[in-house]
């Protein structure tokens, strides 16, 4: 098959663009497929070189929305009046892109000009004390709420279905305010990015007088772009999770703002005081409050310490096997730790660039394509330690059938662990989909799950499907699907509806790290039974009896409205 | 001075007996402190050979309470009904075994034929069908359930303040329903006591045909007569918990019956499906519902594996300090590890009959009496894991100055490790107050609350008070505080209200795996803040409106009466 050079976008969208929202990350920042890539999406998707002519519904247009903000002029003054002039936006972009999360279905919207349900007003809150005057002065006005940190969403958390302002969290409540060396804990403001918040804990010795380096053990796909607040009350999970916890074991204490009044929770490694209130907000997805500071814990930084490991199982469920044992094993944790099932794996051999006498040279050995699974890992800690998981972890690959790649795949990965979104763009650029889904999974019920939603997504034809396990417990794992396909945006609402469906049906958690937002709220009454629903309603009701927090449908606690 | 011989009681308690209810565990089981103590406290309490002739309260007299069933006949029949007549007791001497615990207060008034509040009837449910209609009906009659697990509690935390039924969960639920090997979990009954539960464990290839021997990695010092669902459901920590973690990191997922319905939590290692309901209820002292089964987190069994460790170090601060550098070094974990302040230390030496010589050996090596700390460790998991881990702990003692004991220390604390709560008996039967309270605090914050407490106790003539820190994370720990005087009850419950008083203006927690029960209720609105026991108040009202569950002030969550 002919190489083709598709015209990828290079260049930063328009400002005031509805492509500048879409976009992902850095606008000036890009990721191409490789040909390779290209040969493939035309073979399995019966693309030819002219569907890769021209980009198409690009949203070069200028923002602009015909929805007056429904605020009063007495309203925006008295918003004004506690965060200053500045700090209050009503213009149309502000209320679109503050709105906006990064799901499939908003991306294509945006592209197509079209915008469903904005705040009446931005507003950008300069601290914490901004925070309480607002959550009280909405509380009085009833007007809603919705926080947003830095819009990194894939579940429509942040779109505002009832109106009312958006509180931009990000804007200024982003600094790490202190660094308690002795308890290694770092308190922050919600609204801090992943490299501010990183390169604060690395330089603590420069910044804050430390002793020693940090790092915040926390580095999803989104880390560029998502906020320590969205990390917490989602329950997201960083890269390196195995070995430093999901968000939910990274928070140390938090302080709320909510219409039932403000707290802190205390500050211990571990208390018998009754249920945990620092436990029971994380994941409350604004619906409850706003977290306006957090107590993280952090981990001493040593790079150097770092082993890099990469193996080729001769197939998933030698992978899976090996990855059980090593987490059952009780000598440690690798910190990144990933297994691609056999779709996942060829075709990623294929989007690194894998060169081509690799592919026959792995056959001859024995580990035959869509059969074969790859396996990623580093490790991290003390010098010792890396080097005793590193080596159980070799021994037990051994075992299971593996070849040891090096450490060179870990390093490609490493290299552009978070680029992988930007493709996105240039996918849609050229009427491709993709999307993502996730779920938590015990070990017993892996394969079900696996083989549940991978059948029913490659029943539909030209359809890819790939798969990875890469948050790891001694209990289980998580399972991360990829859909790519030429699909337009009705057929795919109906065919996530009913991936969920499957997820749900095979015994896998509606997500494992992406949250619930709007997107999976209603499958949450049968997911969680109406009896645990009960409970998260009744906590959301003393918080926030007039449901201003978020209100629309965020984790299945009010009612929902139709997504489109 | 003269060894003198106490008359240490060695008869089993009179059934039927106060004492009976008394004494801690097995009935025909004793330990008596050595000479070294005897004439310790000959020194300190001022006491001479004549208060040492002759047990005193010894609660022989046998139980009766001039308090009759408030139950009527048919609220009686009608429980009958539902689990057999003979699985409920209207006795008095059930009603008060199931409505004691094991606080200094309670034991001393049983010592002097004194009861408070006890339960109308006692009821013994076969299985969670009958808990369901115990609560449904308790619930439509308005009948106050009180759980009771093994009794273990030292916070009034099973005394039925409001009648109604003690709900005797070990009688019956006491089994391991299945063990899960692929996801190594274990599905049990709430009644089951510590050393069932383990067995069950430790001999899975024989009893459940599995293929390896498990541990259930949960060790408190009150293991041989407590139950799973009290650990859970009191937030306890076991000896071993610095590396198997507390009773709250190693529930899997739970069965709850409630007035507002029964549900269980999803079994999955990690969901991000908003606040999580299995987190909720932990710690829910029974006040929110009833626990009427747990699948819980298990481990490989491998006793072989196991390091002993044990460390002299010159003084309290350089065992802090080091124990900050082992807990932060990231190179896992030890299992047990505990450091014993400067009076626990000597103290603990005589009372593990540490040969004389000894003392002035240390002395020759500069640890001296009053400064020296001492520190007990194990390490488990894999072998090579151990190891590692051995060797990182005393190279990081050895830099803080501490000289090893080998093994030896922390073998002879593994054989008398669930005979200590024996001693109180002995204590008691010659008018010896023994004690303990304990909090969670951050590394940065031990030494003024270790100081604040102590030097409160210290500041009252003739007391002993004996401190160590057992439950370690990167953190932080908790402080164990052990007081010992001749005092009477009345003077003690002051006393111990001032205590609690230190602890919580030195910023510890009110328990860090006690518990609160009633006794540290009064703190609770102080000690959390208002807000945030309006959240445990809410989840209260949710699930129990009209207040039957565990009613009278448990967790602060309703008026507290009088305790005496």
């Amino acid at each position: 098959m002919k190489t083709i050079r598709p015209p990828w976008s290079e260049s930063a969208p328009t400002p005031g663009s509805f492509r500048s929202i879409a976009k992902y990350g850095n606008p000036r920042a890009f990721k191409h497929p490789s040909d390779a890539w290209v040969r493939m999406m035309m073979q399995e998707f019966g693309m030819t070189e002219d569907d890769f002519l021209q980009r198409r519904q690009e949203g070069l247009e200028s923002v602009v929305v015909d929805k007056p903000s429904r605020l009063s002029e007495a309203q925006l003054n008295a918003l004004a009046a506690i965060v200053g002039d500045v700090n209050v936006a009503v213009d149309d972009y502000s209320r679109v892109r503050y709105a906006s999360g990064k799901t499939a279905e908003e991306i294509l919207e945006l592209r197509h000009g079209v915008v469903r349900e904005i705040a009446d007003a931005v507003v950008h809150p300069r601290d914490k004390g901004d925070v309480q005057k607002l959550v009280e002065f909405c509380a009085r006005e009833r007007i809603a709420i919705t926080p947003y940190g830095a819009g990194s969403s894939v579940n429509f958390g942040c779109r505002p279905y009832a109106g009312g302002i958006s509180l931009a969290l990000g804007t200024h409540m982003n600094a790490v305010l202190e660094i308690n060396e002795v308890n290694q804990t770092a308190r922050v403001q919600p609204g801090i990015l992943g490299p501010a918040y990183e390169s604060a804990l690395q330089n603590a010795p420069e910044r804050f007088g430390c002793q020693r380096r940090y790092t915040c053990g926390h580095f999803p796909q989104s880390f560029e772009y998502s906020s320590v607040g969205g990390w917490i009350v989602t329950l997201g999970s960083g890269q390196a999770s195995t070995y430093y916890g999901d968000a939910y074991d990274l928070v140390f204490s938090q302080e709320y703002v909510t219409p039932a009044g403000s707290f802190r929770t205390i500050e211990v490694p571990a208390t018998a005081t009754g249920p945990r209130i620092n436990d029971i907000m994380k994941g409350s997805e604004g619906a409850f409050g706003v977290l306006v500071e957090a107590t993280m814990k952090i981990f001493r930084y040593a790079p150097d310490n770092r082993a890099r490991l990469g193996f080729m199982y001769p197939s998933w469920e030698a992978a899976v096997d090996a990855s059980r044992q090593i987490m059952q094993g009780e000598f440690g944790f690798p910190a990144v730790y990933r297994i691609s099932d056999p779709e996942e794996t060829d075709r990623g051999l294929k989007l690194y660039g894998v060169p081509g006498f690799a592919d026959p040279l792995l056959e001859r050995l024995g580990f035959e394509p869509m059969k074969r699974s790859l396996c990623l890992a580093s490790v991290e800690g003390d010098r010792d330690y890396t080097r005793l998981v590193s080596r159980k972890i070799k021994q037990i690959a051994k075992r299971h059938g593996a070849i040891s790649l090096g450490s060179i795949a870990m390093k490609m990965w490493e290299r552009t662990r978070y680029a992988e979104p930007y493709m996105r763009d240039d996918l849609n650029d050229f009427g491709i989909l993709i999307d993502t889904l996730e779920a938590g999974v015990t070990w017993d019920n892996l394969h079900r799950l696996h083989q549940g939603v991978r059948s029913f997504v490659k029943s539909r034809p030209a359809t890819m499907c790939m798969t990875h396990a890469s948050h790891f417990y001694p209990q289980g794992t998580n399972l991360y699907f990829i859909f790519l396909a030429r699909m337009d945006l009705e057929e795919y609402v109906a065919f996530q509806t009913k991936i969920i469906d499957k997820i749900v049906e095979n015994g896998g958690t509606l997500s494992h790290h992406h949250g619930v937002g709007r997107l999976l709220a209603p499958w949450m009454n049968e997911h969680l039974g109406v009896e645990q629903m009960a409970i998260l309603r009744a906590i959301k009701r003393h918080f926030d009896p007039d449901n201003i927090m978020n209100p629309g449908g965020q984790l299945g606690l009010d009612e929902i409205p139709p997504r489109r």
